[in-house]
């Protein structure tokens, strides 16, 4: 029932209710499950859109100016920041302490910083229940930001209605290694900070990448340049998200998207599920302690560990 | 039989029998949890030093020119680049290519990049495996580069022996973020491309930040500053890394990070292992196809559909 009345209060929008919602499903609380399948029969469609990128692309300061635009365009923005980065402690908060600061007095605009939580992992899980709360919500745009360009990152990015990559001129050695990956979860590549040298070079490199790149659809991923701190480019931004999403909505891949994003899903919040079951009694994380001692003084090799613990 | 002979292979230090062995577990090959439950026992102690920063940062010239430095010293050295930026193609192979220039030629360097294979996970599995198997091989030395900042890479360089964690002057906006998480995981911290400006002030920002930093342990992380492209402090980060191992050999907290270690790595094999058992049959991969479409049809919520699965 409290789960009930929390729904409720999150569809008729309660920030403090998803708030509440969000730390449930991150703490993995025992009604999380109940309240997710309620919350997922009140999607309203939000468009979702992941922004990713290497550190020191300025994405923090992307995402505010493009939620500032949809502000004034009237639409309530949820941002989701995920901050795998910071495992332990600390990253999560300073970076939301500094955001609060442009954006956190406005009531329609809703920011939530993920981190993860212990070695169970659940981090992408999370993030896409938190997504689906906001979408509950009533935020009719929902930024999915992620900090880095890891696994769980690109996961994250790929699973929302438009990607966005942010770039910057200049990158350095990297460059090359973080393209390649990069370059076939891009909908819509950024060149931010443009007003620096070497624009030119990257867009040159980015078109060359983009040109051997194919896609499942018939979207040519544009290249926008913006300089985000000075508020320039973030129009032809929401532009190129519309447009993409126009496309999408009409196209017959964008059905295969859907269905390898729900694949993606299931598959994750299984693994945790499974891995919940198997270390739910204090007996099994007794063993594990153990079999973590043995393999730690070499007692023991990981792989016959696993098989003690799967047989019990 | 054919485990058998190519751990002694193996063991004999064979390249080509490292590199089957390490494509094995990579591909989950059937023999694979045999073939690790041998290569464990093997353990020669080699260190494992583990390098991580954001792209950019020159981790690739630094990890090189590390490698080369152990060489002149008569040891063999071997490299695993793990690459979670390229989840579909390009990215490892063309970092292989180019290192092969530097490095290839030499026998007494392995080098070997991993990438991230289909939505199974695994990867940091996988790395820890490579690394044990280039351990039972020789390898004196065995470094682990990651790039990217993500969770699985953090993870991945907490289980060596030795973290490095590489930095360069004037990062941009995302810098605190990124150092929140990685102060915590650096045993030692290198500023490259020291030639750069901004040097002074990164090296101030650092140390302030590791000052309000603590450890489980007396260690106190050095900050060493390089210019890998020009060989510059190669040298010092050699004898930080040699430093830190012979305080760990004696240090009681050691042990701790150890057993965690290895609790890790019992609870990552144990999740790819739960997941493989409930995807085992064509029946339930059917199943997972008929509800990825359901959730992406919006017919059925993610929580309800693994549920599902599991009671199957």
């Amino acid at each position: 029932m409290a789960t009930n009345s929390l729904t409720q209060r999150v569809s008729s929008g309660e920030p403090a209710a998803v708030a509440r919602a969000i730390s449930k499903i991150e703490d993995g609380a025992s009604d999380a499950a109940a309240l997710m399948k309620e919350i997922y029969g009140l999607s309203r469609g939000a468009l979702i859109i992941g922004i990713t990128g290497a550190p020191g692309a300025g994405k923090s300061s992307l995402v505010d100016k493009l939620a500032l635009l949809y502000r004034e365009r009237g639409e309530r923005v949820g941002i989701v920041a995920v901050d795998p980065s910071s495992p332990f402690s600390g990253g999560a908060i300073l970076g939301d302490r500094i955001r609060m600061q442009t954006l956190g007095l406005d009531e329609g605009v809703f920011i939530r910083s993920m981190a993860t939580r212990g070695n169970l992992g659940g981090l992408a899980r999370a993030t896409v229940d938190a997504v689906a709360i906001l979408d509950a919500a009533g935020y009719a745009k929902v930024i999915v930001e992620t900090v880095g360009v890891g696994q769980d990152e690109v996961e994250i990015v790929k699973a929302a209605d438009v990607s966005v990559v942010v770039l910057v001129p200049g990158m350095g050695d990297d460059i090359q290694a973080i393209k390649a990956g990069i370059m076939e979860i891009g909908d819509i590549f950024v060149i931010n900070k443009a007003d620096r040298d070497g624009v030119y070079a990257t867009e040159k490199e980015l078109e060359a990448l983009l040109s051997l790149t194919s896609r499942s659809d018939a979207w040519d991923p544009p290249i926008v340049k913006t300089v985000a701190t000075e508020n320039q480019g973030l129009t032809a931004l929401a532009d190129a998200i519309d447009k993409f999403r126009q496309t999408q909505l009409s196209a017959p891949a964008s059905s295969e998207r859907r269905r390898a994003i729900a694949r993606w899903r299931i598959v994750e919040l299984l693994r945790e599920r499974l891995l919940a079951r198997v270390l739910a009694s204090d007996a099994s994380v007794a063993m594990l302690e153990r079999l973590a001692d043995e393999v730690a003084t070499r007692r023991r090799d990981p792989y016959s560990a696993v098989e003690e613990l799967i047989k019990s």
